[in-house]
């Protein structure tokens, strides 16, 4: 194996280490941009549940509504160390896979011009063979030519070297990138998850202390209560006039009796139930050992 | 306020209560199995990750290999984790939300049967209204009429309290539903949560103790010896011939040189690197506390 052979085998393991290197940076890259999307797609869902939980919680018993509240706030704060992951994610893992495009530019540049400085040689190789083959007696033109070849050769050489330190800086920065990014990676994981388990903990213990029992003796006396069932007046006495009964045929939504009873429910509710959540998360830490 | 009206101001209550539950139910339902599948694109997502990085560390010199593999297996095995949170997810969150459908539909149908006797009750009313005004002497026919209106009263009494008990029933059911099924769904997040905090955080001691240095010693060792850069022997004395060159002008990356190149690198990581995903395992388990 003569030097020119050796160095474009050298040349080409190295321009093999750069495509691989972009090949699969460029996978990973949009891989875990996608992963990241994936991620805020499903806060985006989490966030929705959120809202609709609230939204039930609002139309609920005291009890229910407090533990359905203390709920989904645990729910949006699971989101919120979400965002923050996909946030995390972007800046330390996408944004610097994205910038490595730019090293691998850089050196595909090096390993060009080191082409041209070797095809140069070869074709210096070439000119020498042809005036040996030509004019084997010409003594000064094949001394020029070779001097022209052993000064190919040295730019080649030269080149060689400095290509040779460009790949080793570029493989120790791909190396040291890699092991920065996937560390990055798996402690943004890691953080997400365990606050995951930290806000998770404490809902499943306000949920526990959640007291089904008494919300149902709330919801009978609502409906005794409030819509009379146990009203002491005997009925016949007093047949109702068939103008009162007027909105009783028809079943909208949003008669006045309805209306009256959202109001008596908006006002129970503030008279019996100061601030359920407080009162669940006083619970709650107790629960805490 | 008398009692057909106060029954059918409960009635409405009581519908009002199952149409909320409907609705909310439903929507938790839809969005519950949205997250689910969210998940499990992102497991997808996840799983493109690994198979990738299995195929890079297979191109990469033996320590990195090593370091990328355990990363990928780990990663890997979070993705199983999730997989698992997936199922549970479907069978006891999406499921049992999806089956409360049937639940609603028999207490509508009671509501339904509630609102015949009802109607019922106001046709008695009102003809027993008509009787008095067109005859109001006929004691005998509004005697008649009192008795069936007095029958029809006690049919809507007795149907309301079957009414008021399928209610009662119906909101203890929803709220010991709704109290498993998001104990459920905490329980799965946080089993799944603490699953990938414990397995990252093994991947992270494993990639921290990935030896950077090594590797660039094998990557330096490889782009020298194998292409071998620093050959002994003189140039100008061995001029190439043209023949041997030709290989070298074309850009081929399938030539024989570099399908050389593949078969010494494979057979030098089999005898360097008995398995390396070994080795850093037990690294990493010395690194635990």
């Amino acid at each position: 194996m003569n030097i020119v052979l050796s160095r474009d085998s050298q040349v080409r393991g190295m321009e093999n280490t750069v495509t691989n290197a972009e090949k699969y940076f460029g996978q990973f890259c949009s891989l875990l941009a996608a992963y990241t999307r994936k991620t805020a797609r499903l806060r985006d869902k989490a966030d929705q549940l959120v809202r609709q939980l609230v939204d039930f919680a609002n139309t609920e018993t005291p009890e229910l509504r407090a533990a359905v509240r203390s709920f989904a706030e645990d729910l949006a704060k699971v989101q919120d160390y979400r965002q923050a992951e996909v946030e995390r994610l972007e800046t330390k893992v996408v944004t610097p896979l994205k910038l490595y495009g730019a090293q691998i530019k850089q050196t595909r540049a090096e390993i060009k011009k080191f082409k041209r400085v070797r095809n140069n040689e070869i074709k210096q190789l070439e000119k020498l063979e042809k005036l040996r083959q030509k004019s084997p007696s010409d003594r000064q033109m094949i001394s020029q030519a070779e001097t022209r070849v052993q000064r190919a050769s040295v730019d080649a050489s030269r080149t060689t070297q400095q290509l040779e330190e460009t790949i080793d800086t570029f493989q120790k920065q791909k190396l040291k990138d890699l092991q920065k990014i996937f560390s990055d990676f798996i402690t943004i994981e890691m953080v997400f998850h365990a606050k995951a388990v930290e806000v998770y903990s404490s809902a499943f213990q306000a949920l526990e202390s959640y007291d089904l029992e008494r919300d149902l003796e709330d919801f009978r006396a609502k409906m005794r209560g409030v819509y009379g069932l146990y009203d002491p007046r005997p009925l016949t006495d007093t047949a109702p006039s068939l103008a009162s009964l007027g909105s009783l045929a028809g079943q909208s939504a949003e008669s006045p009796i309805r209306n009256q009873r959202k109001e008596e429910e908006a006002s129970e509710d503030n008279s019996t139930d100061e601030d359920p959540v407080e009162d669940l998360r006083g619970q709650r830490q107790g629960l805490h050992q």
